[in-house]
């Protein structure tokens, strides 16, 4: 155990009541800890799983100073929390992962400027602030491409295709003018993802590599391992583990990248970064014998990490939205773990459950 | 589905609030569903896991009252719930399992009667009331044996032995002369256990049996698979089948037995039964592609059970008193489990946390 690792039985605050939330939640009730959830709606499912919970803004002072006077570390579950509240927390007791990680992650030029400062290969991108600079990104970058806002996007959201021979301005316009990012479309050959955990003392540990399939922009099925060589494996897992050390990060990160055919070869490039545990890590809580929400808090606890040992050939598929309806089919489905989040509401696209099926290999 | 089954995110009811409690309600979140926990208890472990509870007595009738109004169907985490409680709650909604098994389980002399009427082998045993009664079945059965109260033993608690040439009295006296049977020693040579569910339409899903150690009566580990002849687990997963289909059971029991060598041959005898999720059952959160604890939720809500798939071999240490200090060596154990109870004071023959290991077969 690292100096200043948490007893069992200490509180874990964690900021953010969704699905995430509470399979951290369950996870760290696993290990003997208490958890408080704080959150600003209502009916949060976090909420459900936890004796503690705090519903207030993340601009709420008097409620983030008493939540940080009743937990023992924090954690979050997404990774747009308020840079105030962060920094307001912080100050206060350990919050991990460090937010200076929600300070680069949440805005997607400096992602991509702190990826491409690790020499590690990304699509072509360019800074948009005006209609020049536009003009000069599409010039240099080619289309077709993509324009994303560099904050606040997800699942598809605050993005805009530029089809060839399209106007960028038209999509600039979708976007609200917003500071974005021109991202080069990527031809790429499978999407993939590495979920890997740090620990307080350096250690790095990365589940498999994980075969990812969007529908819509949000994703639909989770494959591992996945179709990928050897080497293409290890040149992900060692993307995760350079990214998780270069942020000296502590808890959980999943690295989303693409794998794009070059002649006979393959290479990999890095899509994105969420500093939080991972709908593509989702396969670990019935696929492995450790998960990434036990990963995560064994991390921010100062815990050792687990070596995950995988059960066979794994296949995660989200319900989404009135998908959900579907669940009681899949409770007989031979070897499927259903997974319910408990949300009252099946809006469309809105993440309602999961479910794993494990392969013996 | 059955007709009455519950829509996932309604609200299941738990009697007790121990590490039973704790690990049901962490399995019906899976599953979307909502936990209130009803102890009387101040420090239950169960309430921190939790968004619902009530710390209240058993005989305390508005409290039970306000709980039955507010939970969708009641089932519970020990035997020994008062025949009252669960009669008043049962007039009010569903209490699963039926309340009638815990009238049968909570008396050693009816459980063992009803097995006996079912042609399953037991120990001899015999009714105690009376100094008269005790000689006679001192008598009848043979010393050694051993002397049990017939209400609230667990763990070795109210239980005497009388060895050979011993005063059947001086034992009797230890027990306050409460009402007692004397059952026959058993020269066995292992335990063995199974953990089945019984689904609300009469479905029985049996665990894998397992052979269990335990040190001053109390479970110390438990192997899977037992190390029995495949007839002898035949036999033993049909028994705990009769048992099921016998009391119309819903949820999941426990079916403690004895295995005896009869020159090369071998019989199975039962110990004793609990209505309830069992610690022998615990590897399964790990070792199976269900748990205990899911199965158990899936009956009570009218749910179709799973059927389990187990990881490999199985092998899972309790944390019993102050051996839970030991977690920390524990987190770094290759392929362990680590589940501790979040139970404030280690007292000992407590049980305060486990570890679960699978070993490729």
């Amino acid at each position: 155990m690292n100096a200043g690792a948490l007893k069992a039985g200490a509180t874990i605050g964690i900021l953010g009541g969704g699905q995430l939330g509470r399979m951290l939640a369950l996870a760290a009730a696993r290990l003997g800890f208490q958890c408080h959830i704080y959150a600003p709606e209502k009916d949060s499912c976090a909420f459900d799983v936890a004796r503690r919970s705090t519903c207030a803004d993340y601009d709420d002072w008097s409620a983030l100073a008493a939540f940080a006077d009743a937990v023992d570390v924090v954690t979050y579950e997404f990774e747009n929390v308020p840079a105030k509240c962060a920094a307001f927390l912080a100050a206060r007791l350990p919050v991990l992962p460090d937010p200076k990680v929600l300070e680069i992650t949440q805005d997607r030029l400096s992602e991509k400027n702190f990826i491409a400062k690790l020499k590690i290969p990304t699509a072509p991108y360019a800074s948009v602030h005006s209609a020049t600079q536009l003009a000069d990104a599409a010039a240099k970058i080619g289309l077709s491409a993509v324009l994303k806002t560099r904050r606040l996007g997800y699942d598809g959201k605050g993005q805009a295709k530029i089809a060839k021979g399209a106007d960028p301005n038209a999509a600039w316009r979708k976007l609200r003018h917003a500071p974005c990012i021109l991202e080069g479309f990527v031809n790429f050959e499978r999407e993939v993802s590495v979920v890997a955990a740090r620990s307080r003392d350096g250690k790095v540990v990365a589940f498999d590599v994980t075969e990812n399939k969007h529908r819509e922009h949000i994703l639909k099925t989770s494959l591992v391992p996945a179709s990928v060589t050897p080497a293409i494996a290890r040149e992900a897992r060692a993307i995760a583990q350079r990214i998780a050390h270069a942020f000296d990060y502590v808890g959980v990160l999943a690295v989303e990248m693409f794998v794009v055919r070059n002649g006979k070869s393959h290479t990999v490039l890095v899509n994105e970064i969420a500093p939080r545990v991972h709908n593509s890590g989702h396969w670990t809580l019935d696929g492995a014998s450790v998960s990434q929400f036990e990963q995560h808090i064994r991390a921010v606890a100062g815990w050792p990490l687990a070596k995950p040992i995988r059960h066979g050939r794994v296949e995660m598929t989200n319900l989404i939205g009135d998908e959900i309806e579907t669940y009681p089919k899949w409770l007989s489905a031979p070897g499927a773990a259903v997974h319910l989040y408990g949300k009252k509401e099946a809006r469309p696209g809105r993440k309602m459950g999961h479910v794993t099926r494990v392969f013996s290999d």
